[in-house]
């Protein structure tokens, strides 16, 4: 049943399948829209809604935060975005994604050429907290994981988010001691989530480290060019539900420690949304669908953390809506709205898909039946 | 021979087919044309073309309803749409297609505001029959069935339709009783189709309700967005398969009960209806198609009934066919038509189709041999 | 190893391929181009060509028949086209294509509102001897061969054509007598090509009514709608693989009788013809490509017999050359040309495919050895 | 597990795979970029980079093979291209490029039509050493192999590349007596490269020739045009794990001889370079991507050797990159670049992906997991 194919002579590869391949398939039972619930917990921190940002500068700022938290989402700042580096950055990218001079992706780029500042960090956090938002969240990249996370804890986060495009378990370098997971996530105080992965191996290995969720996927959102620059192209259907298969035996190995499964990549509507939980996902991490929300720091335009790469960048930044498309955020996220593209009201259409399907939880729909077909175009 | 893939570790889905990825295979034997019937009777009713309409405001008003009917097809009215909402809806609709003030999708949103009166319901059924409509065929959402059924009834209608996008024989509610479409229906003394539903199960559940006809699928009718906002596509050709297979199972059960599919959704030319009544259907509801009738109240422009949610809209309103470009509604149904493209004489194709493969009528038909093929594109 | 796909409970199909799906795979030999042959023999007939022309009034007049005779190919008039319907079409139909008052294809429509006439077509066969057509062949319907095949023979075609879009050996009607093919041939004189089909039964039932050559395919040249009109579409590389099976079990049957495959349908290049016989074929029915020769009666449009249908046509007028682009018909056949996109030279790029795998003739090459590749596009 | 289908009745072929249907799978170590090597070494030369170029003379001048060579790849001067047909083509084909009187395709072939010259090919020879290129490689045709070698040798060429369309170790002909490759290459004192091919057989031969490496694929280019024109299509990713098993087969039954497998064919961003050699590559023959070098003879145009032919082209001139587009080679090849397209830093991505897998050399990324996933477009 496994479907492994015979490449060519001696060499294999597993077929896999991305979220578009797939639909959600209602069965005989329907339930009322009411009786279902869509909150998501992580640690002791509850959340109204199943989402995760991406820690873009586009969509986090130490403000938005707050809005996003507010609408029961947790927010994840970018730890060395922007707002680690500059004091007020919002005019300078203004006039970047504005009529500048350079092309909006360099315009862009450039900004990340200014070092990261502790102290402005610290700062961005306090900001976050003091514009209201209830739990705290900050990304760093591994490599800085060592050198900055003391400022995140003393600033006051409430959850570490320890993110690069690929991240293993087990890191080899000749030239410095690589972060060690374990021993660090051990003597934290705060929970850790930790990613992206893309397999059944490393996410069982990021989950012996301690964390209390992780990422899977390298965070397809629009503009990403990770296939094409690295031939990497993660199909998140089997990569979630690998992972929750990690899940299931860590759960069995550890007596009970259940560790959330965070998705993160192809993402862009209620749809999605909902096929990635029935994969077995217990939250989404979104990135561009959030930049149509008229309060996003971004102005309408989306990128990934991953824009900013001095010699290989892998992504491009995306023009998602023009400012006079852009709505309020909570349309985007809870609805009501008069839209039926799929990309407004998400939450409010994972509610409806559950309901339909006679799910009342979260954790009960990742057992919702699938189909796999190919729609013609 | 059941294809069962594995999604990823401990998940796994069925394959399914979508109408466009199958092609019907005559056999050796040929027929003439004139000695292959396509004409349908459901009850006590028959008539001359397997076909019954989505219940869209935009191709079902009580005047194009005689029309349908005198055509051969079996029109339904949508008992929750404008004509139950406004005395005279014609010019209201025809400002909001037309250069209003608002984009088309809202101001038609807009129209359903307005509450569905009883009286104008049994007014507009009425005005059906006085048009000339010898059956005449109302639909109800189940939420809103036990509420206007009998209005509908005294206003004389002959065929109930109970439409929601997913039905099932077991609705479970908290907040309050739901319908039991299995008294309901033994309850009344005319036939009633009800749907949609898409797999085995559903079907079975909903033959051994009394319905005298069920429908398979969603409606993705053209403007429909319900796979990107829910994440629910049904592959339609495996969707009617496996309704046909739970006819055979509850005839066999009921020791002769016969109960007829209505096929909905991916059906927009000759060659899609040829297909869906070769998979086991009885009947076809379409859509979009009969928007291209000149006669039509939406004027050349479609919508499903879910375009009109105040929260979460599942497609998009569609403009078919632009003024010029109409043609009479018997030539979209019968012939006899200068136009190749497929979506003239449907039901001519449809004759056609049967004598090329050596068949005399539709049942017949429905053993049709098929082939599975990607034409490239 | 045959590929019979569960489409839903209870209903199966084959999977097919079409000609796009598949290539050519050169092995370990290579040949010189000068030792390749790819003569072809019908009967007593040689053809430079392994090339038969669809039967199209846009590419078969009596007088470019006796150009394709000369360059290789065996042209096959339309029995029932305009040159059987009018003395002198010509005018008729540039009038038709060029800036007249009804657009192209209901204008070219009209033009076959004209009944055929048994003198005027005697006098185009005569005609196109008269031009120099060394062999002439004539295509009738099989609805009107048993009324104008005297008329055919009498005016001195050396080969019968009897093609229909889907032919069986077996027609049943209550109506009135259909043809015996087998009958029928028996009593002929000349050779007989007859189809299309699309299945080893077909194609057996068709290779014993005696004929020499079948035709297998319904003519999927550019502008043909049957998938969408009909839901018929012929993966042509099976249905060419089946027929030849039923060729190798009748010439076993028959102790020795070879009967010829001629492909149609989805031959638009060189690499679709090499892939054609590749499949098994003996030789192609071209037709769109052939309409970019500026000798051709169309004028650079080309259409196929069945656009002409007085209720319920099945392809539509296709402009393929304009007149500035058009070549002569020897660059399109026999080369030589500075046109890389595969559509010039058709039959000197099967002579270098056949050189490059090693093959010596036609016969040979069907052999070769095939692989199945999805290009991404 | 291998993948073979029944095309239909007594015709089978098997599944290949294009590299666009793969991706790599980071697995759960990482590992310091700085700690990878993607060097390669083919005899006696060492290449800091991997990259063999396509022979084309669009890429390839004298004085640009300097260029490729100081930045680690090695440069392949067609030997009977334009250096070998004038004293200066450089202003015949911007002539040609340029706003010439005849469309671009016509006017390069045009200039193929001067005969090659020994004398001017020697004189490009030395012209390349003398720009300071240190391994001089120059590429014939099989056809004038026998005639030219001897020029090419005493010019000072290092590598000799024997390269057609499709090359076989067996060429039958009965005019003239076929180059033996095996007697041949055992003659010379300097390595040859020969191909292209596309399967364990032919790539097996290849190798008994005594070759220091082959070239697998036809050099599937923008333009190219081959599967059009001939129907051959190699699925690259199978050609290149087949040819690798060849490679491992005969390392068996020669006792050790390594023989290097050059994947030419459908490259283009860094990510087809990194899944050809996670295929099993051990370099990469590589065209289009080049022509987007500002250096490049042909002023951001490409074309293959096969535009030139006389009869029958199978590949057009592309126009790669307009003037103001193009930018350093250095960018193209190893970055820095502040383009996430993929189509830059060509070979810092490659050492990213194999620090991401954890693999320190090209040739243990020969054993990169690999995902087989469709993405839907």
């Amino acid at each position: 049943m496994r479907d492994i194919v015979e490449i060519g002579m001696g060499k294999t590869a597993r077929r896999g399948y991305h979220l578009d391949e797939i639909a959600v398939v209602p069965t005989r039972r329907t339930r009322a829209s009411k009786d279902v619930s869509i909150s998501w917990q992580l640690d002791a921190h509850e959340f109204a809604l199943p989402l995760v940002t991406a820690p873009s500068d586009a969509i986090v700022s130490p403000s938005s935060a707050a809005l996003i938290d507010s609408l029961g989402g947790l927010a994840v700042l970018n730890g060395e975005g922007l707002w680690a580096r500059y004091d007020d950055p919002m005019p300078l990218f203004e006039e970047a994604i504005g009529e500048g001079a350079l092309p909006e992706d360099i315009a862009i780029q450039r900004l990340y050429a200014e070092p990261v500042q502790p102290d402005l960090l610290a700062r961005a956090i306090k900001a976050q907290r003091e514009a209201g938002t209830a739990v705290v969240a900050v990304r760093l990249s591994p490599q800085v994981t060592a050198e900055l996370a003391e400022t995140v804890l003393r600033a006051g986060a409430d959850i570490l988010v320890i993110q690069g495009t690929v991240v293993s378990a087990e890191h080899v370098s000749k030239h410095r001691e690589p972060l060690n997971l374990k021993t660090f996530i051990a003597d934290l105080d705060i929970p850790v989530i930790v990613g992206g992965c893309a397999n059944y191996q490393t996410a069982l290995h990021l989950m012996r480290t301690g964390a209390a969720g992780i990422i899977v996927g390298y965070g397809a959102n629009g503009g990403a060019t990770t296939p094409d620059v690295l031939g990497i192209d993660v199909p998140m259907a089997t990569a979630i539900a690998d992972a929750a298969e990690a899940r299931r035996d860590y759960l069995d190995e550890t007596g009970g420690r259940y560790v959330h499964i965070i998705a993160h990549g192809d993402l862009n509507t209620g749809g999605d949304v909902a096929k990635a939980i029935g994969c077995g996902a217990d939250a989404v991490m979104l990135g561009t669908p959030l930049a149509a929300g008229a309060e996003m720091p971004g102005r309408g335009a989306y990128w990934d953390h991953t824009v900013s790469h001095p010699n290989l960048p892998r992504s491009e930044l995306e023009q998602v809506m023009y400012a006079d498309e852009r709505v309020m955020l909570s349309e985007v996220l809870i609805g009501p709205t008069f839209d039926a593209s799929g990309r407004r009201n998400l939450f409010g259409a994972l509610r409806r898909v559950m309901a339909k399907c006679g799910y009342s939880t979260v954790k009960e729909f990742q057992r919702v039946e699938l189909t796999l077909a190919y729609r013609p175009h």
